[in-house]
């Protein structure tokens, strides 16, 4: 197999029958020792985040296939924290859609003239392109289209999964008594079927929860989310 | 007449009647001596820009108002650098609508990853909060609705009217050999009839036009416009 990308937390092969494979590793995102899962920065690395990651992203993914939901995901192997996925083509240099809950992160930052800390959002759908060099930037509807990244029905479509997906990781979460405030998800084409499936991982790097107002780290929200 | 607002380059005066008086500044935006439409600091003061400003907002407002768009103007007083305007309320603390006929500014800076500088765009249409603090954030259709400053349909109306608007101006510049690549509008509610308005100003500051290429700066696009 042969190395293709190295992520800030994974590592990319592809295979010999043209599926790839991700390496989950243990490096999180955040700045200056401290989590952040909208950081663009690897911030520390902690043993056994990569397993544990890849255990919860193996938990919802095979939840979503069985719920008719799209995702890349083929096998897992939680030993070697590596996941076998479909090959899948990204939309431009690729996109993060995100679901916001509740209202902290950037979405503050942008928005606190109107907006007060950990507010209720209804489900509220925003994009930002993959451009460390440009800070991620939130892009609209329209400009998606203009700039030839995402058709209006192609923006329709994901806004819906997204909605979907996020109210299923939130309903999981509220099952073991935490909160989702806000997730973040990547999308790709099928390079087999052209279908717009779910890519990249959901874990605790992906989402800030909380648990009676209290923020829970991603190695404690993966630990009570995985606990039998 | 009270002042109830020191603005940037312009200052807002209450009449006894209701209507307000903008007196217009000699103060343009811009960093370090340098003119930019887009920066939140006043960059220099230049002898009559602000009549300069006002003539060529007149000019426009009075064709605008012809051609059936809504407007604030009630009359000018060029000797003054005043404008009497109908009272308007703004969308939340303001929102600031800009068209953009090429790629330059604050979008190359944002999307330069998937635009070249100088590229067509189609009138694309985008909305930033007034909110120096937070560097005036581009805010999308589902934000506006959902932190209540925009329905869906006043999102649709402004979008249209902006469109109408800012081609209205980029055929005006091209009588004169000029070409408009973006500019900035702004509307409220008309206070009386709840109507939406065009309010503030269109002048050079508001907005980026090139001769055969080459930048013109605010004062000379003035000048060439109103030219006889």
């Amino acid at each position: 197999m042969e190395l293709k990308y190295q992520g800030k937390t994974k590592d990319v092969y592809e295979l010999e029958n043209g599926d790839f494979l991700l390496k989950f590793k243990d490096d999180v995102t955040g700045e200056n020792g401290v989590f952040d899962p909208g950081a663009n920065t690897v911030g520390l690395s902690i043993e056994g985040a990569g397993r544990a990651g890849l255990r919860l992203t193996t938990f919802f993914y095979e939840k979503l296939n069985e719920a008719g939901i799209k995702t890349h995901l083929i096998s897992s192997n939680i030993e070697d924290a590596t996941m076998t996925v479909k090959p899948a083509t990204v939309f431009g240099k690729g996109l993060e859609v995100i679901c916001r809950f509740r209202a902290v992160g950037s979405f503050l930052r942008r928005y606190g003239a109107y907006a007060t800390e950990g507010q209720q959002l209804d489900s509220f759908v925003e994009v930002t392109l993959k451009d460390d060099d440009r800070l991620d930037p939130p892009i609209s509807e329209d400009a998606l289209a203009m700039l030839d990244l995402l058709t209006k029905e192609e923006y329709a479509a994901l806004k819906d999964a997204t909605k979907k997906i996020s109210q299923f990781v939130k309903d999981e979460l509220a099952k073991k008594g935490l909160e989702l405030y806000d997730i973040k998800l990547e999308f790709g084409r099928d390079a087999k079927t052209n279908d717009i499936i779910l890519i990249d991982e959901i874990s605790g790097g992906n989402m800030r929860a909380y648990k009676d107002g209290e923020y829970i780290e991603p190695l404690e929200l993966e630990k009570i989310m995985l606990a039998k």
